[in-house]
């Protein structure tokens, strides 16, 4: 027995068979691939037999800079996928996979919650149909076949001093971020320090959000630099032949998995690369098959509007060709009250007093931070709508405030209850997202390709975090330009730095001015297609706290499942 | 395009869908689950549901001690299951998933071959339904907790430097056999010294092989040493908090998969434990659901006799309580010249000339060797049949000689054509086999529980090994005495030596006698429910050679896979 409400609303969920809910998609069974009883894959040659059917209205779900708690943005995206139906419009629902590292790790899970969830909620955030395992596995062959390179004459001439390639494992283990491995005799390698990353964090999961076809997925495996020559030359997963094996392990995975959520709304859970690091969205596929599945389809990006819909908007978007036409920023009363400054939230402790009390000045203070995020997707020229998710222990008041600073910069607001109520209580959110999506779409890149990397990256600085200025750490310079000396200017850039600030210190709240972005490093995924500058200390690899979740989760005696969530 | 002979067969292959394979076994749609279109997983609730109906003779594959090359145990497994709708009777066949490591290494999988195969050979090679990523993954997070229980302050006062627990991953990575992790900062955990096995060689995988239901899983896991205090006490997964995360994990991979043969057999295939450090068969519950599905359940054990048989009979019989009814011991021409001493095979190289020669008398010399298997099979009350499984560069007097020995041993014998005829080359083995499982069974383990360790290894060692005695290593005698401190006394030993010889030394060929088994160190995997005692060098994570298959495997442009076989 469990008493998770979530887990008693999701167990209590009246599925629809997977046919029936690909079916309202214009799925016909002929592209199914049946995962246990209550997932599917779609096959990929779907894309191709719903070109000619309507394009649906496509919306990113964002959000304010977060506390560490999370503002309910899944929550929000499956409630708002449940809401189209309340006013009579058919929606598909885009999310990442959880990685399952960290379900063993901290309570909670990331399926959505209360009356807006996707279910079975167990498979969600465990194996699911394998697909991280597939990354896992893809990615281990490809440092196996490099370390086998160096051990067996290392042809290449790669400098051993000089491999980025790591391993990776879907489980949160500091032990293993940093090992040497190839220790032993003779035969048994070449020693060497390295270290593993968590799954989520894998450049091959990275290529896989990104891929639009199976082939185009193989040749950005082939770009992989795995190192560099001790002339800076990059070696990659071609060179080395890799590439082939990893495609055909990650064949299966590239199709999208469909699942429901609690109201039956179809949704598309597929790949789950890291927000930070990597560019924190779902997968290209997955969207190109959903875009034709009815009147919207609502997906989500990592984090607050300055990290994920970034990304969505200047990575993946130009990854698959789609353009966004709304995009929706989830803010909360404590988030805006946390972003006063006033208070310290802490994840894994109860709220601070002071942050519940009936405060609206302090939600306009720290309304500071929604207004740069609504700024930050008109940048793209995309509509933006507020969604204020309401908490039980809200005030009428507060939630007036976040609607006069959205009402302020121009934009559509909606109080939503879809935690408590469901697809019902986000139906005036439906309903602005409807309206802010039939407006004329001026979507725009907000920098050219052509555009050099330190400009790319100060355009991000400045225009969407508020930044003085970027200052490069004498390393960080001599990288960008051997990065654009391989050829590599071209991609597009993906900042690492924290998710709890729009700026790159997580203690400066609001929308911090008088700040300049410090790039300490850059790292080069080329097979995903982008740079990433380091701004700050970036984990990819979390560790269990004193008192792990996996310490309490188990079976009962008929076999269920208790304490996942 | 592939022009491998054994993925144009399985490509050509009609298969069934699988409700109305498992309608034969008498297992009904609301037992099955669909994973893809050409794999089902069946429920756990089926061996209840089932255990009325009739039950089904219980058959053993062995053989011979093989070559490096491996004398078709897999396919005449195969070609029996296949033969005995030959001659009216219903088969299932329960086979070991095989490990992707090896995939990308060597050239061909382990499928069976020709006209005896379990299709599709690419889902089979490959991920199959992630129950080998399952296995990683609880593995791994058990490691995640050890080293975490560490950091956070080492309550239970274990060793650091008498730790058991390793890591695993199923990928042949030579790197990765010794390793140290934990290093980095005070946040990164302590460091020392371990390393990673493969998945087949986990613990985890043995357990989930051996296990009888979901609770008893969870016992098993929870008995898992992980390592010892300082003064030589058993610290286990339960005592770490583990096994019930571990078991949440593994909960859908104990339900078995079902597939077909090419000439649409059900096909059990289910876990995959390494045939020397563990025992080296398919798994209990696919058994004790297999064993009410027909006439026959044919399953095949690892390597010859000695080793998978041996274990079949005195470590999984012992687990599931089924009883064998008959053991096939396949003998190859080719495996009987090479034990005569004369020759020396090599896997990679073609064979050696001389061997090609017809010579009977070589294979009467070699067929020592079939002698001490069958005495093997006898020593524990069990019919034996010798299936010959014939080549095209086989001579009619060599089948005769083989014929001979079996005559001479009073065993049934067959020639058997499978690989070039499907189930039709194998009928006359089917009907011997027939006949053999209506003889009155006097199934009997080798020891009793209540028999020392000792007494147990020497047992095994001189009436199966045909050893003089047993030397221990004075740390192998001091674990032995350990181990019966700790009351892990009454488990069942699965000595590690190698397959190549009967002996311990690969080099000895036929039926060596005048040796001694020398005992380096002795192991336990409690959980698992034996003690392993080494017997010169075990290698517990495979590497890559100079040209590994990983660099050949590729998709087409059609996105079909090419050259995994």
């Amino acid at each position: 027995m469990s008493f998770s409400p979530n887990l008693r609303i999701a167990q209590s969920a009246s599925l629809k068979p997977l046919g029936d809910i690909a079916d309202g998609m214009g799925i016909g069974p002929h592209l199914l691939e049946a995962y246990g009883e209550n997932v599917a894959k779609i096959k990929l040659k779907a894309i191709a037999e719903l070109a000619d059917r309507p394009r649906a209205k496509y919306v990113v779900v964002s959000a304010v800079t977060p506390t560490p708690l999370g503002e309910g943005k899944t929550t929000t995206t499956v409630g708002l996928g449940q809401a189209m139906a309340h006013i009579g419009r058919r929606a598909t629902v885009a999310i990442r996979q959880p990685s399952m590292g960290p379900t063993f790790g901290i309570k909670g899970g990331a399926a959505g919650g209360g009356y807006s969830q996707v279910v079975p909620m167990e498979i969600l955030n465990l194996h699911l149909t394998g697909d991280f395992h597939a990354v896992t596995a893809a990615h281990n062959l490809l440092s196996a076949i490099l370390d086998n390179h160096l051990y067996q004459g290392n042809d290449s001439g790669l400098d051993q001093h000089n491999i980025t390639w790591r391993r990776v494992l879907d489980v949160n283990d500091r032990a293993l971020r940093n090992v040497i491995v190839g220790l032993g005799s003779r035969m048994d390698g070449i020693p060497r320090q390295t270290a593993f990353d968590i799954t989520a964090a894998s450049e091959v999961m990275a290529i896989f959000a990104l891929a639009s076809s199976l082939q185009e997925m193989r040749t950005r495996f082939g770009r992989i630099v795995v190192g560099y020559t001790e002339d800076g030359k990059p070696v990659t997963a071609e060179d080395i032949g890799g590439a082939g094996a990893m495609t055909v392990i990650m064949r299966d995975a590239l199709k999208p998995n469909l699942m429901q959520t609690l109201e039956n709304t179809p949704v598309l859970v597929h790949a789950g690369p890291f927000g930070n690091i990597a560019h924190g969205n779902s997968s290209v596929v997955a969207d190109l098959i959903g875009i034709h599945g009815g009147d919207f389809l609502v997906t989500e990006a990592g984090f607050g509007a300055d990290m994920g819909a970034e990304r969505f908007f200047n990575i993946k978007c130009r990854a698959s060709g789609l353009t966004p036409d709304a995009a929706v920023v989830v803010a909360t009363v404590r988030a805006l009250k946390a972003h006063s400054g006033h208070h310290n939230v802490v994840a894994g402790r109860p709220l601070p007093e002071g942050l519940l009390t009936e405060n609206p000045d302090e939600v306009h203070i720290g309304g500071a931070n929604l207004r740069k995020q609504i700024e930050n997707i008109r940048l793209h020229g995309v509509s933006p709508v507020v969604a204020i998710n309401a908490f039980p222990d809200d005030h009428p008041s507060e939630h007036a405030a976040i609607a006069e600073i959205a009402a302020e910069m121009g934009a559509r607001v909606a109080v939503c209850t879809h935690f408590a109520e469901g697809g019902r209580g986000a139906r005036e959110l439906a309903e602005a997202v409807a309206e802010a999506a039939e407006e004329s779409s001026d979507f725009r890149f907000l920098y050219p390709d052509s555009a050099s990397l330190k400009e790319k990256i100060e355009t991000i600085a400045t225009k969407v975090y508020g930044a003085d200025g970027v200052d490069y750490h004498p390393a960080a310079a001599r990288q960008l330009a051997t990065y654009e000396h391989n050829g590599f200017g071209d991609l597009p850039v993906c900042i690492a730095k924290t998710h709890l600030s729009l700026s790159s210190d997580a203690s400066l709240k609001g929308a911090p001015t008088g700040w300049r972005l410090p790039v300490r490093e850059v790292r080069a995924s080329v097979g995903a297609g982008f740079i990433y500058p380091i701004c700050g200390d970036m984990r990819t690899m979390p560790g269990l706290g004193a008192h792990p979740n996996a310490h309490q989760i188990d079976i009962d005696a008929e076999g269920n499942i208790v304490n996942l969530f």
